[in-house]
């Protein structure tokens, strides 16, 4: 594992494709790292502030004016960009670890991977947003999409990004799966095709691991 | 002036700091145009679609929430790239002109020299955005902002953007006119700053050179 120091909190990123099983790893991580005795925010992209929740529902609704691919991508770090000023940055000055659901590696996947944006222009983007700000630690759920969809599929009603074909859920994965690769030294990668309980055991492991590392 | 075939429909684009006239200059160009025999489409930036207003609201609310520099551009282009896809291409593509209230030359002023943004992020951006889409004329409409702040405060209530101070202002107007000395082709620089029966005289004599030089 990496770089940070002790007592520096920690800055954790969760990532997956549709039907990962996210949500409950954030409950399960925040309640293990909560146990562990760490003040812990946890907070999810796009969103996390009034204006970031605006422009999620931009994101998300569904509309007869269909959102440009450039739209889509300048949206998601606007919405970044308020959310690191009024959310990520003031936690971790405070003290307190951050736990995010879903970051800028996401946008290499989703927008990268799937809508195919050129990668230096997510890289001249997330320059500008973060500077020098990255996750200390990202969690990629991976399963194969197929696996993810069936999730997803028993859930009320798809919204606009859930609703995607299959291949773009691969291309999705497989960009995750390079982001990982490229930089081992931040990525956990979770095989969330296992198990619950399985998933479960790897994310307290890891808690515990990080725990005595770095309180 | 420029490179534009006859036949082709033009796309011409409006500029000015604030309390330059852009409104009065709007409507009048619109009539002239029209006048003219010319079918012209007038829109307004940012703006001009469903999704593009939505963006609007947030650029310009007042709220307890700053937006973040990178935030306020990123919105200016989602808008833009939301404007171009569903009514200044279309409409082109018809055979109308377009006459548009503020274009990306607006983001080079107040983001780059109003804010101070790189102004190599903003051309990187505007070729996301834009592609090979450039304004065939640009009218800039300048005069001192000691002036337009004079002219605005006779309104009800300033908008967020409207509240900024003098010494912003004058950073916008020296970047508009940096911007029309390095593309004297495309620019016809107004001063705006004379009686309006004056401004009125050079925007109808615009008009009759274009419709000559165009239908």
């Amino acid at each position: 594992m990496s770089h940070s120091l002790p007592n520096k909190p920690l800055f954790i990123t969760l990532e997956g494709g549709e039907g990962a099983g996210k949500s409950t790893a954030m409950r399960y991580l925040q309640q293990q790292l909560t146990r562990a005795g760490i003040d812990v925010l946890t907070t999810r992209e796009p969103g996390g502030t009034v204006i970031a929740e605006q422009i999620r529902q931009i994101l998300l609704q569904k509309q007869d004016e269909p959102l440009t691919i450039a739209t889509e991508l300048l949206l998601v770090f606007a919405a970044r960009s308020q959310h690191i000023a009024e959310v990520i940055r003031p936690a971790l000055a405070r003290g307190q670890w951050v736990l995010c659901d879903r970051f800028t590696d996401a946008t290499f996947a989703y927008q990268g991977g799937g809508r195919g944006v050129p990668l230096s222009i997510i890289a001249t983007l997330e320059q500008l947003v973060q500077q020098d700000l990255q996750p200390d630690y990202t969690l990629l759920l991976d399963a194969p999409p197929s696996l993810g969809m069936k999730r997803i599929q028993r859930r009320a009603a798809l919204d606009r990004i859930e609703a995607e074909q299959l291949a773009f859920f691969e291309r999705v994965r497989q960009a995750y799966l390079l982001r990982a690769k490229q930089a081992p030294e931040r990525f956990v990668v979770i095989n969330s095709a296992k198990p619950l309980s399985e998933v479960k055991r790897q994310l307290a492991a890891l808690v515990t691991q990080l725990s005595e590392k770095y309180l």
